[in-house]
């Protein structure tokens, strides 16, 4: 009542209603995390530590939010893909975007001692920011997802924050080549610089085997791949499924009833979180595993 | 090179930028709190730790990111007040939104156990949402800092998480009556309710103090006028500046050198922040503490 | 130069890019046009000149940009429909609905004097307003056009503007019965509403055809139907094609050269195109004219 | 209820409010009017039956719509003010915009034959693009209308269409000495060009002088000013009003009784509009007609 004469404010606030029917990506990415690095010492050009940590958060993510069908995180980076039939928060992409980067820094801080036993957080803290964007088919969805692989596969996890030079050809083989130069070699940066201009891929894996006895190809999965979050349930015959097209086809999102809905929700709940360090440029990550892009709950593994 | 193949799909990202020379409210909102309340054993009608940790992760908040001018907080919600001029982020709202929402979480988590040291925090972790809402003109701006502290008052903190009748009458008053009758007088939530039905304020007032000794306009102020945070300098003479006038009437957002918004940011951020339990309401506050509006450092307060 | 001081304000302009990847419909609406219906006399419950009038400005708006790929209209709306590679204006909603409309309105206006050789216009004159609304999917987009189609057969065109009761069960058979009463029967509209009252589909066509010696199948196909306007190729067999999944596969907008799309948009300007009454819910329709959704041109039609 | 299958796809249309308490600007542009220049021979560098034209189909959009306080126009573009408090179409943009460029265009056709007599219009016909932009206060709305009257100024109206030269100095001494050159002297467009290259001010005046008896501060205002559309009431006294801080102080909307709203309409409608050259960068033009901001009818002027 006496509220009324200030209520006005309220028209103030503008919708921002993502499109129905589109798969929505929500990335998030480390704020300032150069600096980050450098305070807690993260070990180049990858470090083990923090991205499990990352990998921790984003599983907590999922499984906080059964809405989310797959992530996908590299470095300090991390996708989380809504099915494209979602209604959560009525799709207004600013809850949906904080509610997705909250829960993922909640669980961030909180599990950083875990993984960090032997040093204490300090302000400021880490944080993080995030955006919403639609993509409105199967195919536009994996080649986002894809593009983010790609880069990851040029540019090693935490590697762009590490390297002093931005400009060109950084990717993979270059970061773990210098920092071998600089950590193993004792060359300083600007040396170790000088020492890779105008090599090329073959000469990389030569200065890597023989100077350091380093394989490439033996580097883990977690740094080529990056990590997939994604429930678990028995792979299936490419052959038995057309998930994509169906997927595509589907016009309307179905709007079961709140019983059904929440049915639904606890069984996707229920199911097993898995991290993993798969390719999923290629086909066959998707062909096997329908569920991701249906939504609909597979089969319980079987037990081992 | 490899990455081009899949590249386009940064053009689905849509723009997102506020309004220029407008006023940018962050407000966020304790997600689910009412689990929250039940599951930590958050005392009824206000419970004072909950509201000290909220502050604390306010004042990171504001600690962190200069660019805001004050914040005000009341119950499970708070609100950050952008300048009109501040370009952070090229004001993007999804970063916005995401930077303090992420901020706010990672302090309120990492300060938890300070201000719970009985209490370990447990999954599902405490999480916020948020939104970003443009206001055009100074009035409009405190109209809205007035309507969510006309809401405190009517609605003590943490109240509406407890409160089981939904309708109508709710506010501090008739909760603070309606706590003691449950937990002193010993009454059933429903007997309660009936016991208030039909009362007035001095009905109310009457109960309180004549069955549990309680006089009401003895209550901290925390509870009843929730809590700002603002950077601390000298009180002014309320005749001595126009500052109101004068933000309205700047028209373009001043684009200083970058040598001079790093200095500007850096005196803010050296300031002290309060944390003060005031009416905001009143033309009283703003007119002795120009520097919230002006965004210009005011003297630092004489020593005691 | 002595620009620079106001030029800030260009900043103040905001994005208003429609989602790639998405099929664009404009519609526009007459704006009070239940005035002008009464203003210039239209024949009730359809004006066949008011009906050629409106198709002959939509044909005039498909020419002009080739970039639509098929309109509908029905009564005092059009909906025109952008192929989802388009990219016409970057996609800006605001460029893309005030040139659909003002194209529109400029040729209703000139060509108002062939299809009204005795109805002069006077002011105010006709107009319309429009926005724009993103489909991701054939599916999706087909259910816009089966819905304003749907719409169409429910309430005859213009019927909506004519009627009194808004109420209920508006549809074709019941305007064209109840204007019957009124134009043909003599009676006040109170009466014929009342002779209406509870009747069903077989009381009305007997009405009509008692009474009046009207069979309502032979209708005009206009009037029932609406009006479809498309370049006319050669129709295919359907079993010949999947232009629809081939539509919903197509991931990325194809960025052909300069020229190429050129040498397309004068190929589809040349297309003689045409404006028919026909069924576009059923399958039949699309499955024959690959090229509505392909945006490809087909084969010219054979002379006769 | 047959349409309910269908009916899902209204929920792909999204929301488009501009914020309140904010001026609205639409602004509508000529589409290719350096085409129609050539085509209708307008008259270079100025065609004053093009502008009054312009000026006529402006003036019908402030009639019909009194939502609209002042219209200025420049060349092939004219912007129209929408009043901070206005609520029309709720604030809708593709409203707003497709119904100014649709009675601007209905209105330019439709008038066309009265101010080209002798030249009928032919396909396709001249058509404007438009859009919305949101200023939050009086002053940034007088920086915008300033910014396009300087542009008027530096750029004669319809010069940027026929001017072959993109790049620098373009402005209406130029413009109107090149074409000097060009239509009294006849040299070709190169040759103009190369006579004006490296010229100052007092040697253009000088050639348009001495070689072509023109004095330039003759040429007539609306060349030099552009043209405003207003309501015309009697002047005030500069020093009687406040109305600029008045409108920025006003923080909410008024929402005046239906009637009233009407009443005021009315008002407003049946003021005598009037087209004018004046400069609206200088103060006196604003301080004396308060209505123009205010919004609220001034005196009707005296007879003369």
């Amino acid at each position: 009542m006496a509220n009324s004469k200030f209520e006005y404010v309220r028209h103030f606030e503008q919708a921002d209603v993502l499109l129905p029917n589109t798969w929505i990506v929500i990335r998030l990415d480390g704020r300032a995390f150069t600096k980050m690095c450098a305070k807690y010492k993260f070990t180049k050009p990858n470090d083990r530590r923090a991205l499990d940590l990352m990998n921790t958060a984003a599983k907590a993510v999922v499984s906080d939010l059964p809405e989310i069908t797959i992530a996908y995180g590299v470095s300090d980076e991390y996708s989380f893909v809504f099915h494209k039939t979602c209604n959560l928060f009525d799709r207004r992409a600013s809850k949906l975007v904080s509610t997705v980067v909250s829960t993922f820094t909640a669980n961030y801080v909180y599990s950083w001692c875990a993984h960090f036993p032997d040093t204490p957080l300090s302000f400021p803290l880490p944080t993080f920011d995030g955006r919403a964007v639609c993509y409105p088919s199967v195919e536009n969805l994996r080649d986002y997802l894809s593009w983010r692989q790609v880069d990851c596969r040029s540019t090693p996890s935490l590697a762009r924050r590490f390297t002093l030079t931005q400009q060109g050809h950084i990717n993979n083989l270059y970061n773990t080549t210098f920092w071998a130069l600089v950590q193993m070699g004792g060359l300083e940066n600007k040396d170790a610089e000088k020492a890779l201009a105008g090599t090329v891929a073959s000469d990389k894996n030569e200065i890597l085997f023989s100077r350091f006895q380093i394989n490439y190809n033996n580097e883990p999965e977690m740094f080529r791949k990056g990590s997939v979050v994604f429930r678990d349930y028995e792979l299936v015959d490419p052959e038995s499924h057309q998930v994509a097209e169906e997927m595509d086809n589907l016009a309307e999102p179905a709007r079961p009833s709140k019983k059904q809905t929440e049915k639904e929700r606890r069984r996707r709940s229920r199911a097993r979180l898995v991290v993993e360090h798969l390719d999923i440029i290629k086909d066959d990550f998707w062909d096997r595993r329908p569920w991701i892009l249906s939504n609909k709950p597979g089969l319980a593994p079987k037990e081992p």
